[in-house]
């Protein structure tokens, strides 16, 4: 067991972390800014409007902390939000202490609409996973990533994280149209 | 071979992979900051500094490319740079059509500064990887990860990776304090 790394060996390490984490972290925003652009929402917003409606509602300080932005972006962006009539605050029985946010109807219906608009062809993610996903005989799990979140931001971070996901296998707003991997394939081969 | 996936599966795979990578980069943009803060630098100056450091010299296309920032943020922070003296912009003999960006001295002994100052310990990633790097005895080496980002953004974006990893390899400039890793571990534990 190596329990040792120069200084230099960090350095490397954390440079190529930081290198593969911001490429595709901007790949990932871009690919969602095209997506929600007819929207006239941006990422902070619809992450904003996704989390409050996975969760069935959300306090400010979930949906900063789950959504990685500061609690006063998720705040700001809220009472944006608000103003436009897609979500409102409020005060539950059982907790009297913070204001939660729940979709109106109207955001209700502008999320389950982007999430229709969905399309995996354009997605950067799933096109670059394809060959990965061959080799496997599915998709990739990046349980090191995964294990790497769990540690830098807790327990908790996991649990919504998969709250929220449960909720989308669950849902069956989303049009099921089942979409062929080899259709990607073509399309990137093509790019 | 599953040759199909869900549209559901897709927004499932999607959202979480959005998760990770926005939750991993933002600790890492943290980090980032917080290293550089002494030296009155922000993330985009520094990496345009250790990018033209590292390849020994660039082009506004290649910082832009592998910096993953847009070429007009590039040429303006390196403009910025330019007039504190850090770096200058020259033609070469060999290719008058680009115009290429050096540090000058003053930009080298500050970016040597910024890499001496490193503190292992204060980084979230390297923390965060303790676990994994005790039950694999080496440093996790998110290969899913590198393979995702090789199949985005091309063979040359890793090529230039590998170019300016091999430089840190190389660097004598960095002192080379070995750290323990098990003194991490104590601080990750009490905080």
């Amino acid at each position: 067991m190596k329990d040792k790394i120069s200084k230099q060996d960090a350095i490397f390490y954390s440079h190529k972390m930081a290198q593969l984490s911001k490429a595709l972290w901007k790949a990932i925003e871009k690919d969602w800014q095209e997506w929600i652009k007819p929207f006239k929402l941006n990422i902070n917003e619809h992450h904003i409007l996704w989390i409050a409606y996975h969760l069935r509602g959300a306090t400010i300080s979930e949906i900063s902390r789950y959504g990685v932005m500061h609690v006063s972006t998720a705040f700001n962006f809220s009472k944006k939000l608000e103003e436009r009539g897609l979500l409102q605050f409020s005060k539950r029985e059982n907790d009297k202490r913070n204001t939660y946010i729940e979709l109106t109807s109207k955001g209700t219906d502008l999320l389950e609409d982007t999430l229709n608009e969905y399309d995996p062809n354009n997605n950067s993610v799933l096109r670059g996973v394809l060959p990965m996903t061959e080799m496997y005989g599915k998709l990739p799990e990046f349980q090191d990533l995964s294990a790497l979140i769990k540690e830098i931001y807790g327990d908790e971070y996991m649990e919504i994280l998969e709250r929220s996901l449960e909720n989308i296998e669950d849902d069956d707003n989303i049009s099921d149209k089942t979409t062929r991997i080899e259709a990607y394939k073509e399309q990137s081969k093509s790019s």
